[in-house]
């Protein structure tokens, strides 16, 4: 009865409810300045956005883009950006295509020059822009939000094709690029699991922070780190629920957020519920 | 940015994630078989329903049973039905009149025959009817469900004589008739406060409690035991956090739960967030 918007909605709730989801905020932690109810307000933010992206005459890109101006509505600041940006192909191939890797493969190729330039402006609705900027900011980097849309529509290049060439260091773009591979598979992984959903989402989560370094760790803290994290993510699988607590609570103090793999889990869990219907 | 629509459903979330909220499921707290899931599924299954209420070519009984249809689609049950039956004519209010006690109770007295008929369905959709129902039911009690709308019809009486007549025994039907006075005082107590959003939504909820018995707890547990729920409330409140959990876990596990209280607190919230524009 809910439409794959709703489904995608009720990801990025459910995502946010399965704890513990080792330094990352959800059902029983927050953090200093962003807390739970702004991943509520943000999942509820993107609403139109999701809907947008139901309808095949609206580039997937002004529909990202609207997503992230509702989510932004709140002042945690970039509660969902990544998740959006898996979401919203998943959603379009749902009702473009189909719910399968080539289904979303698909919608991948089809992205157009104006997807690509709508992309750039969703950064301007979210500061990811802290810290000083290098000097020289290529053309291209999304610190410059909408600023770059001339060079994108000089360059001609789609949003498909944007991602491909951020594969190597982004974890989304890399779904992008690969018919998103670990988003399937933490679909697959909270299918095949017991319990209640968000428990099944947190071990997911778990799972796939066992299994690679989260590329949005690697990017704030380096890849030593990232690489860290994986281990002690594996450490903490085999020790049980009270290492798994101490790992998340080590992780917060730190400010160490394995964000990347908190957004294949929200796809993961659209997934789950669009294609496979699990049960809440 | 959030359409009235929005904000209603963002209040259902808001309301479930304060926390504690004695004898409730909330962020902290699950009761068997009915888990925070539930009611964040609840809340976006609401949305279709919340969003008819917008417009004023449909009647809010109609608008009302589409919202509870997409709630129960979850196998909690029954999680949002009162919250939904204060929220549907606050949104009304918002776009028909003003959100004000005079704009709901224009919107109270505009209600028809039909809107009554449409609140009978919606109990098709909640089991209602848990135990066994007296030999002689009512023409128009409630368990009937859509087997009352004959005798609605030939009563002829609208949905707002219907709360109107049930305001002595039960506390959302008092809102009806009132001019939603507890929801107002709701809304003014968590626009006061200082702290989070859900902190605050928690905060107004045993303030209403150790108020006024509630009325869920007395239709299902005797007038004595909401009256004792009250005072209980009212210790809590002047003894600190450590007996307000104490109280909570005791009603959990003893299963009286405020749901009229936190139907007001669904509500306060809303007007919180679209009158004053409170901000997460």
């Amino acid at each position: 009865m809910r439409t794959p918007a709703q489904n995608a909605e009720l990801a990025l709730l459910l995502e946010v409810a399965g704890t513990p989801k080792p330094g990352n905020v959800d059902r029983q932690h927050d953090l200093p300045g962003l807390r739970f109810e702004h991943f509520l307000a943000g999942a509820v933010g993107a609403q139109n956005g999701l809907r947008m992206a139901l309808d095949s005459d609206v580039g997937i890109g002004e529909a990202f883009e609207r997503a992230i101006e509702g989510m932004a509505d709140q002042s945690g600041g970039n509660t969902q950006f990544g998740a959006l940006l898996v979401l919203i192909p998943l959603v379009r191939a749902t009702v473009e295509h189909d719910l399968t890797r080539a289904g979303v493969r698909a919608v991948v190729e089809e992205t157009t020059v104006e997807d690509a330039t709508a992309f750039y402006r969703a950064f301007d609705h979210v500061d990811v822009r802290a810290g000083e900027p290098p000097e020289e900011l290529d053309d291209l980097d999304v610190r410059r939000g909408s600023d770059a849309v001339p060079a994108v529509r000089e360059r001609g290049v789609t949003l498909g094709e944007l991602m491909e060439e951020s594969a190597d260091h982004d974890g989304v773009a890399r779904e992008w690029a690969t018919g998103f591979e670990r988003t399937f598979e933490a679909a697959d992984e909270i299918v095949r699991r017991k319990g209640s959903v968000p428990d099944r989402a947190a071990a997911t989560f778990l799972y796939l922070l066992s299994r690679e370094p989260d590329q949005h760790v690697a990017k704030k803290h380096g890849k030593g780190t990232a690489r860290s994290v994986m281990v002690r993510a594996q450490e903490a699988r085999e020790g049980g629920p009270e290492l798994v607590e101490a790992f998340s609570e080590s992780l917060l103090r730190s400010g160490i957020n394995p964000g990347t793999t908190a957004d294949l889990t929200a796809g993961g869990l659209y997934i789950a519920l669009e294609r496979d219907g699990i049960e809440l």
